[in-house]
């Protein structure tokens, strides 16, 4: 449930009924007026005695017993949209839409260099890369691995541009947290509970991809997931649900993207090139995204994507980032590019403790 | 088959080999070079031997044996995009995109007149309008019937918008078609073939929905029903498909949408209302479609959706069409308005005779 | 609403009240104590009204305020599993099950007399055979038309076996009804609401194939609007729902056809060949649809499906029918067939009045 | 590729190919002839260089150059359907098919011990039961852990029945792998690379469960994961996919699982509980998988499903397990139980090697 207080000060008592009851109180320090979380489990009858017994406090003003699957993602804990600030660059917000771009997969220094200074030039505010990159089949190209992550390091420093890329286990957060400024969770991941607790343990933002038969529900759990783990922020993507159409790979679900973010405080942005598996609609879905509202969107680019080792029909080259950039400026959208003075991000507090 | 032709003049022993191998031939009247197409059904070995008599003839250029499984409605027929008139108003081409408003269903006249007039005063250029309702439960309102067809026509006169409206049988067609500028087939109606083949032979222009299950090919060959019955052009609209989060009702395919096109010279036109059914996510689905570079939408308004007798929660209001007005001008998209002087439809000649 | 009464003495006010309510009162003449269906339009608080007055009359024992989005259709107005009586058959009902065969479309005499007499020796209780055929395709092959009905009505003076056949537009319904024991309403045509109002009108029993898209509320609703226009009889068929997986064309969902057995008093049967595309699924799937207790299945049987006009590649050879049959025998389960005492089947009266 | 030896003394010089070419060569030793899978990351003209080199080579009968996704996991590896071998129970080949059954969470001593014991009546070959699960809320009850362990480890030498256990994580498998007979993916981990990699090296028999968007082949290929990474046996089990209609949970596919069965020598089953979230469609549905031919089904039992923590609506109670087994023997279908000879369970060599 969620607490809303008429002032800070009300917070104590609050804290001390939900430790009573066995649940934990999540405080967050950026809504006004203050909102605190219980969370956990608890019977039917002990959520009521626990939301009767608070609602009753001094200082209570009011209790919503049911914010839905996901208290901390919901627009309940925290009524306006969060920043998630990821390096220099910030997500979110009423800001401007970020553009994300990168290989789907890092091959070499010369590639991910040439594309890193490409997405600089067409106002790309972060840099992604895979050093680890899930395989369906087991034969497949697996990423550089570490080498990769020095890779998109070297980047960060040449460009700026903070770097996302993707964990694939509990066991590898910890060296890639020790590289990129945000992690990865893939599709495939969504729902692996380890993978969440480990990385939301990392307290790096999370870039979390919906697993692509997922509900909204089971997103923004996944999302919680992060949350109550202690993530600072975590930005949901939308990357295209399994779909019966052979002519499209997946299908865009942009209406579940808009519906996902009036019920959750978090950013929300689309991966135009995992959607659709080809080049020649990324940029309409980018356009559409944003066109929408979405707080960005994030494209796959390659220099030369017939030769990429994985994901080549889906990749933009250099000239079709440039005209994505283009033609975002002509819909007279501005893109959230890194600033030098980064602002804190809003943290939920006292889940860890 | 598709055959391409050198010059108009090489048509006549095309035609006539046609004939004799017992298919139709149909021409383009717009497409240079003149392309023609031969269908009908054909043994595979038959098919092989009119190709190969057909490539050897003077002044024919190129056979595209396998134009996919709607030869008409494909750009092996007609590489340009199609202009369908309608009225005074011109959808798709090169052009303007078009915006369509309207009421779910005509339930009265000041109900419809209110609707026309904000939609005019947006820069509509079509007004939509059920007068009869296909309903899923036999016990709902199923429309004012020929009262609603008559009191579209007042509209249009009012306004100067032309109308198009549902039909939901064969033996409505005449009936329709005597007050509509464009008859609508719906979703549910997608593969009523008979239904087609007398909107089809009523010769007006077809606002075709896709089924909410139906693949790209499927929607195209409902198409090619109605180019090979004598439409004189075919608008193709994403609804929305079934889908499995109980958030939106259903899922809009923007990504099929323009990967349709691609195969296409029909315009293709979204309706955000139907794929979502909340009010709320219209006007950005909406803006994602005409950003995207579909050549319209076409949405439901209502002066109070709270009392509408059919999809009130998907219906907007007055100041929610004016809204969405106001949006697209920020985008820096104009819109196709009704102009005086009309250009002829591009029209699929022959197939009739 | 569902009225249940005392006596069936007691049905005459309760008449009384739903005419002066503007609705119809529906008599079910198998169901003890006699049931009652209100039905058609009314405001929320016309319904509470007419629930109200009729709640309190003599010898009324229940009122059913929800029963569903298809009230005669459901098990509120029918406890009990409904009989279908098709010619000599009957469908449903706590009997044995049903196995419908016969080729996907009708093509000559030979090929359906051979398939028919197949039929017969393994135990089938209806043959099926297209006359008019529904083709995604304009330029596919239509079907005999007359002439395949009169081929059919041929195969049942040889056999002994009812036919099936579908009807596709309402002109077709008249003489469709004079050859055919049931009519066949396709799965792209479940929605076709014009259609399904003729075809109740011509009092024969119905097969209504689910739509590939359609949620069990709207193929319950697309029965509702059969038997509220007076259909005898109406028996579902699941056909396979749109599907993402390549390997096969659609998918069976056995699970539904069993939930809305249980919602339904109407008998519900399957059909493998059209669910899987695969002949090798056909009976596997068939034996699985029998063992999970729906109350028949039907296949399409081919004497040669190599050459078959359409559906070859899910067509069984007679071979296989025989096989099938074989196969159903080691379950321990015994056919529904053709018996020379009809019983009457169970009417929904006062409708059509 | 796939190559079919002659003899096995042919085996030495293919292996030495393998390694130069920088792939591996697995052999099957149950297969006969003896056929050897070149597995790994390939060029198309190296893997046709050394195909045409393997090709040329003495006592190699035929190359199968493109053996699909999954190579270790199909036919043409393995023509004959694979035994697994889990403790004293076999599942596959062509023997009887498997019941498995327990609760979903280890809950309680005296909960497992009661539905062990009803299972072991039933005719069940595999107790199942989560000591670790995986929950789409964090804060929803996630199982006993290693208490839940030990009490399976309990029920299995009171009943004599081989225990099935889902583990979530690769850090959690050598725990888990100490315990449990078998372990279990969940659909959610399917393609969880990371724990599929860990759960092959521990070289337990495994279930793998199929993800609810996942296609045939990303199934395939989640097996061969763990058959290359040295599972002695893999399990499918087809728990229904993600849906769009309200009354069942999700959508069983049967038709998949025959469909896969067809491209893999592994064993197939049904999990008809997860498939439908309804008690009462759960006896149905398995009773539909045996007849269909799968391996066996799988079902969740509980002595008091309302008072379970967690699925208790599709969980059956001991009376409809009692009922269960009755209805499979009517069918006359007898079950595989737990024996005492053990066959060797076929390996796939050489890999880890």
């Amino acid at each position: 449930m969620i607490v809303v207080l008429a002032s800070p000060a009300a917070i104590d008592p609050v804290r001390d009924a939900a430790r009573r009851a066995g649940v934990r109180c999540v405080a967050d320090s950026e809504a006004a007026p203050r909102r605190l979380a219980l969370v956990g489990a608890l019977s039917a009858t002990g959520r009521d005695e626990l939301a009767g017994s608070v609602a009753a406090m001094a200082g209570v003003e009011q209790v919503i017993r049911d914010p839905g699957p996901a208290p901390l993602a919901s627009r309940h804990f925290r009524p306006e949209a969060s920043v998630v600030q990821v390096g220099p660059t910030q997500i979110g917000g009423e800001g401007r839409p970020l553009l994300a771009a990168g290989p789907c997969a890092v091959e070499s220094r010369e590639q991910l260099l040439a594309v890193a200074s490409a997405a600089v030039a067409a106002g790309a505010g972060l840099l992604r890369g895979g050093a680890f990159k899930p395989r369906t089949s087991p034969y497949s190209f697996q990423g550089l691995g570490p080498e990769g992550l020095r890779l998109l390091a070297e980047a960060r420093a040449e460009t700026g541009l903070p770097i996302a890329t993707e964990v694939l286990a509990a066991e590898q957060v910890e060296l890639v947290a020790e590289y990129a400024d945000m992690l990865q969770i893939g599709a495939r991941n969504m729902q692996n509970y380890a993978l969440l607790a480990a990385a939301g343990a990392a307290h790096r933002p999370v870039l979390l991809k919906r697993g692509l038969g997922a509900t909204l529900d089971e997103w923004l759990q996944a999302a919680e997931y992060l949350l109550a783990t202690g993530a600072p922020g975590v930005v949901l993507c939308e990357r295209g649900l399994r779909h019966f159409d052979p002519h499209t790979r997946n299908i865009l679900d942009l209406g579940g993207a808009l519906a996902v973010k009036s019920l959750t405080h978090l950013p929300v942005i689309a991966d135009p090139s995992h959607a659709t598996g080809r080049r020649d609609l990324v940029a309409p879905l980018a356009l559409a995204a944003l066109a929408a509202g979405l707080d960005g969107v994030i494209v796959e680019v390659h220099p030369d994507p017939d030769q990429a080792l994985s994901d080549g029909p889906q990749s933009l080259d250099l000239d079709g980032l440039r005209d994505l950039a283009a033609r975002i400026a002509t819909l007279g959208i501005s893109l959230a590019t890194p600033q030098r003075v980064a602002t804190r991000t809003p943290r939920v507090d006292g889940w860890a403790s």
